[in-house]
């Protein structure tokens, strides 16, 4: 399998740590292709990814699978130990919505905060700082409602680590690097980003 | 089981279709909750959804699962028939794949248009009309992106009607009817629109 990757991505990042909990990431082949140099939006890539983003996964009859979740959740049936979506079907329901509370409470913010606030995104996409405000402020207080929701809890969805942490914890590292750090009052927060930052895959 | 509803609110418009599909809307318990009267906000309901929104289910045992996905997913592994999530791994894949891009490029500018353009909004959110105009902007790339996708297909995501081509036709119903119409050159779309919009389920 090929696996599309870009090292400094959050995207690409979720899947590699995925990978690194499955024991998997060294049986991928890893083809870096550089956002900076616009390797995303020429022909060849595209034919592979008609958006022009990573991470893909090719697998070796040369079906293309896009989009972070929907990679692990391929990996996941194939690779099906430790599970990281969940036991049972309540489970897997949990999964998935706390999976999806992170990517649209905790990351969606953050991400659309640098895309509308970076420089490095003038000029590639339209910004409007005014909505990058909006969404510095709805991300903090969505620090504080997922802060609420681990007092007493070791992870987010259920007592395993679960793809809803690995969703969460990209997010945070993309947010704090990019101007919205934890602020001091979020202490379970910060205990759980401690704890999941010290996962030998964290750096995957 | 208890729904959390609310009647024109697109993504438990989802669900219900979904559940249509199913054949099995009859066999849950529809609760309104009327967002205008701010139903939603009140401790009783925070309590089943500590975000406030629509929907949730309820299971028999109290267990709550809230996100239309991860809904719609629940069923799926307790009602298996007609798969509306693939037929296989791949397929799976395929499936979650097409879902996620129909709520993120095709759903999601319709979504934050509407929110931050339309009055019935204003004090409720901070709105930012300069981002929506962006997100129209990209609502219209995307539909010509779809409508590419479309040349050739019955369906977006498989050969079957999936829970993708729901979630397209959920936000394309909310966008065309919040200011973003298809326009004249997107023939496959407007087909692929027609045929979803046909079904018997489809004012579930």
């Amino acid at each position: 399998m090929k696996f599309y990757d870009l090292k400094p991505g959050m995207n690409p990042r979720r899947v590699r740590i995925f990978m690194a909990e499955k024991g998997i990431l060294d049986t991928v082949e890893r083809v870096e292709v550089d956002m900076f140099k616009g390797e995303n939006q020429k022909p060849e890539y595209l034919a592979i990814n008609s958006l022009g983003t990573m991470p893909a996964l090719e697998l070796d009859d040369g079906t293309v699978i896009c989009e972070s979740v929907a990679i692990c959740r391929y990996l996941e049936e194939t690779n099906p130990e430790p599970p990281l979506f969940g036991r049972n079907a309540v489970e897997r329901a949990q999964v998935e919505m706390w999976n999806r509370r992170m990517e649209f409470e905790i990351m969606g913010p953050g991400v659309q905060h640098f895309r509308h606030t970076a420089d490095m995104w003038k000029g590639r996409i339209p910004q409007s700082a005014e909505y990058g405000q909006i969404c510095k402020d709805q991300a903090l207080k969505r620090y504080a409602w997922l802060n609420e929701r681990l007092d007493g809890r070791e992870f987010i969805a259920t007592g395993d680590y679960t793809v809803a942490d690995i969703t969460a914890q990209c997010g945070l590292l993309m947010a704090v690097n990019t101007g919205i750090p934890l602020p001091d009052d979020v202490p379970h927060l910060q205990a759980w980003w401690e704890r999941v930052s010290a996962r030998p895959t964290a750096r995957a």
